[in-house]
């Protein structure tokens, strides 16, 4: 039993019998290409399905030779330039990849390009400047000297960002470069439904259709020396041609300036606390990328397939948790998985049939390389994936790469065997009940629903020094036995808070969409939220929360949470509470010094009621404080770990004044957790450690049991 | 030879022998009382001049008691506190101690009070509260729930607070509280002029009139528990009363509110850039106090005898660098030297005949006690404060507290006499010679003169955490061979940058009038310093200079800086310049792990011309860019200490580009200092430790010579 099904696999060239073997061994129902390779025709009949990718606006260079006028367009900005005298020349590509973008002339570049006195925050004058298109400089007259001058100009698109990194990273020499067209364009838009028709008649062995992606790649542009000079993820930029923006204004009433995309350089980074302008461009976008979307999909099922979407790369428009996303009637969403966020970011989205998650590692040279062993990296991810899996499974798994690489590692092979075993034990448990969550928690942001699982990212899942204090507490949660809403400020000022949430988290650096910047002068927002915490909510503040220099606070719940940010400004005021607690509920388990990962500098508490519960030179690091009903507690950070998620797990429990209710469904040991399905009756451990772990367990009235738990086990019990 | 004069000393009760012995081991000249304690008459003869402490404003209950309508009055506003529902009562006094502030409600309360929604930041109609005089709480009515609200009041002051703060600090039971009345009053106006000349009358034997000081007390204000809840040694809050402000709005032609004084609670502390209103009533204060003052010294000189000002305390309105100062006509200032920059604040001040610098430590017993070496402070206090005298002495020293005490420890006795000795023979070397300084620096920040050596203070001298590291900045400068300036931003803006200065200095956190917050948005100013950098000129921006997000950069200066600050919002822009030089001009002398004091996060290079000289755990520390002919150099902070002085000094000859002309008048050993007097034909070498140092040392011509240098030696070379 557990032994077939739910498990993707690549291919290789060459490899039909090995392919086989692996398909036995993992159980794998399902065979899919990889990007430069395509499926030999002999794959047919190993696997239940075959996963195809498909690209919808690349791979056609020569329709995109024909119809250069509709290729992908992207906004650029030149670096800041120091005007010395009255005039100025800025050579506009400077510091741009010429084999990526080119800068479009052809439409009215007085409309369509901006050049900004940056010193003044001013448009200068389409008198004031001309082009020069041989040399590719903008001309500036009657500048201010030492003011500093920048040009935002719409460029062409002339290869793909993830086909160029491949490219480049995998040297693939004078292969073709993928062109990008635009769907916008008129004859463009005709011929992808023609084409999409086309390839699945010419292609009736595959049954599912793997898009990857569709119109429009997230921002990722690279510099002079062909290397990444600007990566978002969740970035718009290269969404925008003047088709886009003519029929903006058309339907929304007013022109978009190009400034409200380039954003000063920070080209609307979800860092950014978004503009209106922005915020209507993404649905404006959203609602178009949805519509031709659908008519792809619904292709796709005329003739009987499946239509599976990629989660990245050509996916702006196709946020699985915007408002059009569901509309689109896709059968499945396969996403990559670098932990519990990313798995939960993808085992979540509402609207499809089923969901499926790559794991890592990828079957490349980087990590399958003699005297490497690459179960190490397998282990690692399955078991922080898993604890995401406990909560809200995907229905799928499947690897990617080149699968001859990873059959040279036997080691590996038979350790992913276990995995697509135990994963499918898991889906057979679980799958359609909703496990026992103790609490209903709230992470507040700008972006809301939106960003769900996505906050504070800047490229898909990499490590950045200003990130992964706060991505920690997210990565937490992904795991735990809670249940996770994403709530943006608009929702609170609009529909107020849900009854039934129990704890709000506000967490991010100040100023940024995360934290809140602005928002916190809202007094609609402010006034909700200290209602709702002074009759009896929970609030948990994460580095610099509820942050905006307003009205002698900046931390503007800093009443709720008995602690605010010393700017310099309140130095003369005495600071005279900073004893800690002797013990805290919320650090009881604690064994070692608290990781707060960057930490913050200068919280202190404002209130005799504050409960310091660690204090570091200097430094207000931990608090808690009752505000009326509720409670509010501040952390400085709070990377990812074992013990982390316990302080967060117990914070959530304080905050919410449920202390009591913790020790349901629980382990003491922090290296396991529970996850209770009340419906059918069971319920599982984990043991997310590769360390044998001894536990008391406690059931759903509090009892407790010793439990002896492997490395990495998991256990079912029945109830 | 150097045996005589210029040191001052305090005395005790029945202590006359004992005081003729000290003044005999340390040449005194002038014998001064103190605090709580009155000169005998058998001191006249024994000293050449005799010191009386004067209080103008305090210290005759008698007078202050008839005329309780003239006491003096503060602004002071309530803790935040939260509506929960339409009405709100605030007690007005918690918090505050009611033996030194009582509400004033016998001026119009409507007009002198301010009750402000602070949610909103905006001010309660009048009609909408009421205060109840005998509970001292103000009733508010149609509050908006969830919306916090201050009250603004004005209030009496019925206790001076430092001699409050003695009584307290040193139980002085049942003593009378000093109750300090106002000038501005009608009555009190006139009778400070009478009663001065009374007390000259009456106290022939004083040589010195020792004011401590005039008519406003920096703002000190006590808790309910009789602790200090807010200290800061420049604020005015304590020099409104109603006369005050209707005289301002006849002489300004406007009306402050409450508001422009209380500062949502910050009460214009020196690290707020300052407000215009605030300014203006500065400048107000500082005129009426400076005519007033000048007719007490008029009298004093009409006496025959010297004015002398406490430099503290009571010296709101007579800041020896503001501009009415010098129409003063003072004969002397005394100040307290805590340091190297405390020295420069006194020696430095213009328009006196002389200045006089108490030294530590203070005969008290917190320091001599039985078991305790008060020569380590002393020596300590001596060896930081001598760098600063060797480029602008004060023209005497002393010491205060109880002569009795310090008598118990001959060798401090001993340590003293040998500082009185070597400050005699510096002050006689160079005294009225301008030593030589190889460049001319200038501190620019938003209170430029008026606030000359006391940047990023909070009370006086003493460490906060959010200072220390660019208090260090001021202190190296202290004593450095250079000509130190302080100007700001309205200089600039007004009159451009000096041709000869060298080196500009910006040091502060982000926000602070130290680091500048919104006028980085001036384009006058950013405009000036980029135009005087290009051509030429030295830059060094320690913490966040030119701080303020703006146009694309947090750092306004950054493309001068090669160095910005990252907010979140420009993660997506690649870091590539992270490499350090390998070595570099600025670290040359570097020893060990530099240190940068509280540091600074998240500052990164933004130019491949970056000189990156510190990166420590990814951010950027210290660096230098080349800006036209110009050169930028970023430090992260730079506390006080032997080798940062040094990083300091070869960061200012880097900047300027005269790294060529550094060893001119130069010690090698960084323990080491020389100051030459090329008037005098002679130049001083100073060994700032206790060790021996032998080290190369180099004369205008850059030759070197070796020179043994014992422990805290001066040696004094003719050249």
């Amino acid at each position: 039993m557990n032994k077939k099904g739910r498990v993707t696999i690549p291919t290789d060239d060459s490899f039909i019998k090995e392919t086989m073997e692996i398909v036995e061994a993992w159980g794998a129902d399902a065979i899919r290409d990889c990007d430069g390779f395509k499926l030999p025709k002999e794959i047919k009949g190993i696997a239940e399905k075959i996963y195809s990718t498909y690209f919808v606006a690349r791979g056609d260079n020569e329709w995109a030779n024909k119809n250069r006028d509709e290729l992908q367009q992207t906004y650029l900005m030149t670096k800041h330039i120091l005007a010395t005298c009255d005039t100025l020349e800025i050579d506009i590509m400077d510091g741009y990849f010429k084999e990526q973008v080119v800068p479009d002339s052809t439409h009215d570049i007085k409309k369509f390009w901006e050049v900004i006195d940056r010193t003044i925050e001013e448009v200068v004058s389409i008198e004031d400047w001309s082009y020069d298109k041989e040399n590719q400089k903008v001309l500036i007259k009657n500048t201010k000297p030492w003011h500093e001058y920048t040009v935002s100009f719409l460029a062409y698109c002339i290869w793909d960002p993830t086909q160029m990194y491949n490219h480049i990273t995998n040297n693939w020499g004078d292969k073709p470069h993928d062109i990008p067209f635009n769907v916008r364009g008129k004859k463009t838009n005709e011929y992808i439904f023609k084409a999409m028709h086309k390839w699945l008649d010419e292609h009736p062995d595959t049954d599912v259709i793997r898009f990857t992606t569709f119109f429009y790649h997230f921002t990722l542009v690279f510099n002079n020396l062909a290397k990444e000079k600007f990566v978002d993820w969740f970035g718009y930029s290269s969404s925008v041609s003047a088709e886009a923006l003519e029929a903006f204004e058309e339907e929304k009433g007013y022109r978009l300036r190009p400034e409200d995309i380039i954003d000063k350089g920070y080209y609307n980074s979800t860092f950014r606390v978004p503009s209106k302008a922005y915020l209507d461009f993404m649905d404006f976008q959203q609602k178009y990328v949805a519509e031709n979307v659908k008519k792809l999909v619904d292709i796709v099922h005329e003739h009987g397939r499946e239509a599976m979407m990629f989660l990245g790369d050509n996916w702006i428009g196709t946020e699985p948790y915007g408002k059009y996303f569901e509309s689109i009637g896709l059968d499945a969403v396969v996403g990559s998985v670098g932990n519990g966020a990313t798995l939960r970011m993808i085992s979540d989205i509402p609207g499809v049939k089923y969901t499926e998650g790559r794991f890592l590692p990828y079957f490349f040279p980087d990590t399958f390389y003699e005297g490497n062993d690459p179960t190490i990296e397998a282990r690692e991810n399955w078991l922080t994936a898993r604890r995401a899996i406990m909560r809200k499974p995907v229905d799928r798994i499947g690897y990617g790469g080149y699968l001859s690489l990873a059959y040279k590692f036997p080691k590996f092979v038979d350790y992913v065997g276990k995995v697509c075993d135990e994963f499918r034990t898991i889906y057979e448990n679980i799958n359609n009940t909703k496990p026992y969550c103790g609490l209903k928690v709230a992470v507040l942001n700008s972006w809301g629903k939106l960003r769900t699982w996505q906050t504070h990212m800047v490229a898909h899942a990499l490590w950045y020094k200003q990130i992964y204090t706060y991505l920690g507490v997210i990565e937490a949660l992904s795991g735990m036995s809670v249940d996770v809403n994403f709530i943006s400020f608009d929702d609170v000022k609009k529909e107020g808070i849900d009854k039934d949430i129990d704890v709000i988290l506000n967490v991010g650096d100040a100023g940024t969409a995360f934290s809140g910047g602005e928002n916190w002068r809202d007094e609609k927002l402010v006034s909700t939220l200290r209602e709702w915490i002074y009759n009896g909510g929970g609030f948990i503040g994460i580095g610099e929360p509820t942050a905006e220099l307003y009205g002698g606070h900046f931390f503007q719940l800093s009443d709720a949470l008995g602690v605010d940010k010393e700017l310099g400004f309140s130095l003369s005021t005495d600071k005279y509470f900073k004893d800690e607690v002797e013990k805290h509920f919320i650090t009881e388990d604690v064994k070692s010094e608290i990781d707060f990962g960057e930490g913050m500098k200068n919280v202190y508490a404002t209130k005799e009621s504050t409960e310091i519960i660690c204090n570091r030179n200097g430094d207000l690091m931990l608090s808690s404080n009752d505000y009326g009903k509720g409670r509010a507690i501040y952390i400085a950070g709070l990377p990812y770990s074992t013990e982390n998620t316990r302080i967060l797990y117990r914070s959530l429990y304080y905050a919410s004044h449920k202390e009591n209710e913790m020790k349901k469904w629980y382990c003491d040991d922090m290296n396991c957790e529970v996850s209770a399905y009340l419906e059918e009756n069971k319920y599982a451990i984990i043991n997310n450690s590769n360390e044998e772990v001894e536990t008391f367990v406690y059931d759903g009235e509090g009892k407790a049991q010793l439990v002896l738990m492997k490395p990495a086990e998991i256990k079912w019990i029945e109830i």
